[in-house]
């Protein structure tokens, strides 16, 4: 096992109930929330935790029939709040769109569109409406290709048609893609890969799509994230170790995804906190789940080491229809792109 | 929800300790034990449940660094403790299966040929030695090939040899195979399939192919099992819902498999038996822990049905190199079928 | 071009041939013919080569900018002169199918549904316009998924919807599917999995997809064939052994294909012309030309064999971007067949 | 049509037959030739034209029953007289590896092994048997993993241990790896992407899979070419606009290669030689088979190009079990490749 002695050296410390105690653990909850790469997901969990969300806007609307959130992290005080760099984090979700309604899925397109158009012109500085005439994209599809609820980054390359060296007389956008594979394949960091290739073909901007992992199973397929701040490391399926954002790549990379897993530590988690609840009911036990909901991050992620085993944190969870699911979305996000920068 | 009013009654009932809640939850224990494909875990899960396992035949022995263990279901009281039909189910275990030891991989097909050859002779009713001329033989790969995890039994069709058609004249034996698909990709059982072509074709014996379920993290990818009572409703990753046995379709069946998930179930049950050793641990809290410990299998499992939803006991749990593992194993499976039936 | 009687009686002489000969040689004329799935372009065949095309109806129309060419084969005399046995054939060609214009294509899908639609009501013996309810198809993918210019039959398959066993309460047609693989995957005739699979779960008709040889390049990836008798032995770019018919199936048999590959023998024998007709041009050789045209099928295939080599008359020509072309017609094939039994 | 003009006018002249007319014609013969990658194929072709092979070495020998043909191009002349570069290119050919013997394809993994290693030393300026501590190596593998005989590249890399990232401690060398995709999955040319990834990770050595193109049918499936020139413009089975070589690269560039097609006017251009064989058979037509064979490259191309129509020189022929033969030689070669750098 690993670190036992101090977990359970603080989990003591809890049970006495400290401020001492209990401040450590405050600190350190970030470093153990359970990972989501939706920012939506994180502001909630902020909210649970009973946190002013400063630092952040948040927006919610409606368009037919997709319900749309828009987290933004305007500076670092939000960002410390979310876990999540500063910049605008957009999710489009439809009961439709899990249910694999393909008119709902057109309307995402587009859309999803009409959003990626205004990110885009966001973030190349362009005025509205003006179009994209000579921008170069790189579209990068992240992800394993072998390993299906990964493959979503790989699906959606495939179905984009590359129009640099193909239209380059023309003043339409240029679009150009790569697979980079994972490193297990490669031996080389994404960062590198595409560092390397933005370097020799550069492009004014990249769009990478990635599957996400979430922290709710019911967000599975039913959810798409479109953000400005590129991948983070930590996130995605593989969990990247390398960010690819501005700030490692030198141009502005937008990103969207689609949640296609839950990491295996969110389901232990989850069943503490029904456990908890659980015992709070009964009179004999009530109290203790008091006690163990407020026991804190620290505790409830000791326990659930002790129940993945030491490597097994990397786990996901994935429904058994994660196919069906990936190629819906992989056509739903190609048609995005296509028509934020073709039209329709 | 499901039926939360009586679970919640029968919980209380527990609470309260009458010996006829108890008894209730006992007659209904396997309804909700945690699935697992292996009888080697059926066996570890009726030891710790205290059951003395009548109608079992237990043997363990280790050649060339796999340790085998035979679980055998002698009868009605075996199949009613482990909840597996009468027969024999084999496991080779070895850590370099694991560890992706290459050398480890074909000595695990050398001895899983051995083993398939003596299976396959007591099915036939053949005696030991005499080889299988003429004998035509059916493999079947179970599962769908586009969901990594449950694409083994497709990868190993992929990688036999099929000589129907070819050797006929000769004495050698016979295979033919087949990739059925599942129902959401055809419309129809297996069952229906196979019998089919069972019935124009005429086969001696199935070797069906079949990625698992097991109920501990630590079987992923370490352990092959072979049996002789061929795949049961509610087995594999897919989670068959008729079983392929010599009942359904009329000749022997040998199955072959590797675990490469675990329900999310039982992630969520081992969290709550951690959850119990902690309480116990504690002072303020002994006797909570063995109280939540003997809650018994309804009132745990009717807690992970909360935590993970309705219709979500279908998630499965994966590693992320799951295609690795896939790719490996379907070379040892396949190369120890071709051993078993032509030699090297 | 191959084998006009003309031709027959220039090579005798040419070749000092005897009146059996000739008599040989005509008896073996349509084991010469070059393979073409298309009959469209057997009439083609047996037009230039001036035969009266007994038996057969022809029909020509256009719309939606799509011609449509159907040719009905009557009886055995149109039998003889095609070599496609007596039902219709239905041709749907656009400019735009080849040039992957998806509007072009969606055109084809509405228009493929209605043609679908008439001859499965022939096939059925129902009245226009009744629909299909309780009618149960069997959707057939022919060819291998992993040789891409076959793949087309698989890939139609993974898009279609399977409702057998999902909707067996309405008055719905119910789809069934099944990729049989190839006789190399299974040791077994397509034919007999086929079979099986009906007796079992009795089908009333039978639609089958596959990738089809032309005899013309142009007509690669620029149409589509639709017609109610089947697939025949030696059809196909797998090139099955055994037919796939009422006859075989006991069941209507509609087949649907797109022409992925043309053999290699019929690039050498259009060389052959070509050089026959550079001859012809000039003075010093003519007559050689002519008589090259007319030396007939048999020394023409004599030749072709002498260049290709015994065994490999199976080699085909297809072009690099097959695999687009593949993937554009397995979603326009797909999406006929679902508008033609559930409407849009 | 496609420059008729000149064509027929050389055409003309040609059958004029006047010196200046056949000087032209040679002169350009290079040009007309047939594309083959196969370094023996095109020593070949040169020695049927009657060529003296100047500035080319040829080695010929024979070790565990795998035949080794060496061609050193070692300057300009033999440059010219091959149309390829100066270099080495290793032919292994055994009639083992197209009756896919499993043993012989092991003993060609070894013996790939020994000669990769001897031109990876002679590229890096390393004495024999030093072995490659610390060397870095970038695995390319060239090609549409989606088109079955341009997938070789692809699927090589898929079995690759990618050591790089994972072993940078020790004194082994690493490995890295990237399947760049083609253009018209990339918008990218390939040189593009290798610079751009060479460039950001520094390897020594690049090693470069791709499935080739021979002149002849007999080839495929039975050859493994190994250079250490690189790729060239018009080479490979997707026909690659440039070149990857030590010049466009930076680094010293080898290529492992297995024709898989045949360029579809191969066959046409063989037709017409067995035309003016069979033409040269009869007393009728004799000499006109020797004008026909002397006619030259560029009315023959003229007429190969007539066949097949102007865009579909891009054709290429195949076997049908091409899917068999890419599984086989990917082992062949991955193993060859592991054990070149890191023994058995």
């Amino acid at each position: 096992m690993h670190g036992t002695g101090n977990g359970r050296a603080g989990k003591r410390r809890a049970f006495a109930g400290t401020d001492t105690g209990r401040k450590k653990r405050r600190g350190k909850r970030e470093r153990f929330e359970v990972r989501t790469d939706l920012a939506l997901e994180s502001r909630e969990g902020a909210e649970r935790a009973g946190k002013a969300p400063g630092g952040i806007a948040f927006r919610e609307w409606e368009r037919m029939g997709i319900s749309f959130t828009e987290v933004e992290v305007k500076n670092g005080q939000g960002e410390k709040a979310l876990g999540k760099p500063p910049g605008i984090y957009l999710t489009l979700e439809a009961g439709g769109l899990g249910e694999k309604d393909e008119r709902c899925h057109r309307d995402a397109a587009e859309q999803l569109a009409v959003q990626i158009r205004r990110l885009a012109e966001q973030a190349l500085g362009r005025e509205e409406g003006q179009g994209f005439p000579h921008v170069r994209i790189l579209a990068v599809g992240l992800g394993n290709p072998y390993v299906t609820p990964d493959s979503l980054g790989p699906r959606v390359l495939g179905n984009l048609q590359m129009t640099r060296r193909i239209a380059e007389d023309g003043d339409r956008p240029l679009l150009s893609g790569i697979v980079p594979g994972v490193m297990a394949q490669t031996g080389m960091e994404t960062a590198e890969i595409l560092r390397g290739i933005i370097g020799e073909t550069e492009p004014d901007l990249v769009i990478a799509i990635d599957a996400l992992a979430a922290r709710s199973l019911r967000r599975l397929g039913t959810t798409i994230q479109l953000t400005d701040t590129g991948i983070h490391p930590g996130s995605g399926v593989g969990n990247h170790r390398h960010g690819l954002t501005r700030k490692t790549l030198g141009i502005p990379v937008l990103s969207v995804g689609v949640p296609t897993v839950v990491g295996a530590p969110a389901i232990a988690l989850d069943t503490v906190a029904a456990v908890a609840a659980v015992l709070e009911r009964e009179s004999r036990t009530k109290g203790i789940g008091k006690w163990m909901e407020e026991m804190g991050a620290e505790e409830q992620h000791q326990l659930v080491r002790e129940v993945l085993g030491p490597e097994l944190g990397q786990l996901y969870v994935t429904p058994p229809d994660i196919d069906e699911t990936i190629k819906l979305f992989s056509f739903t996000i190609s048609e995005g792109i296509h028509r934020a920068f073709y039209g329709i």
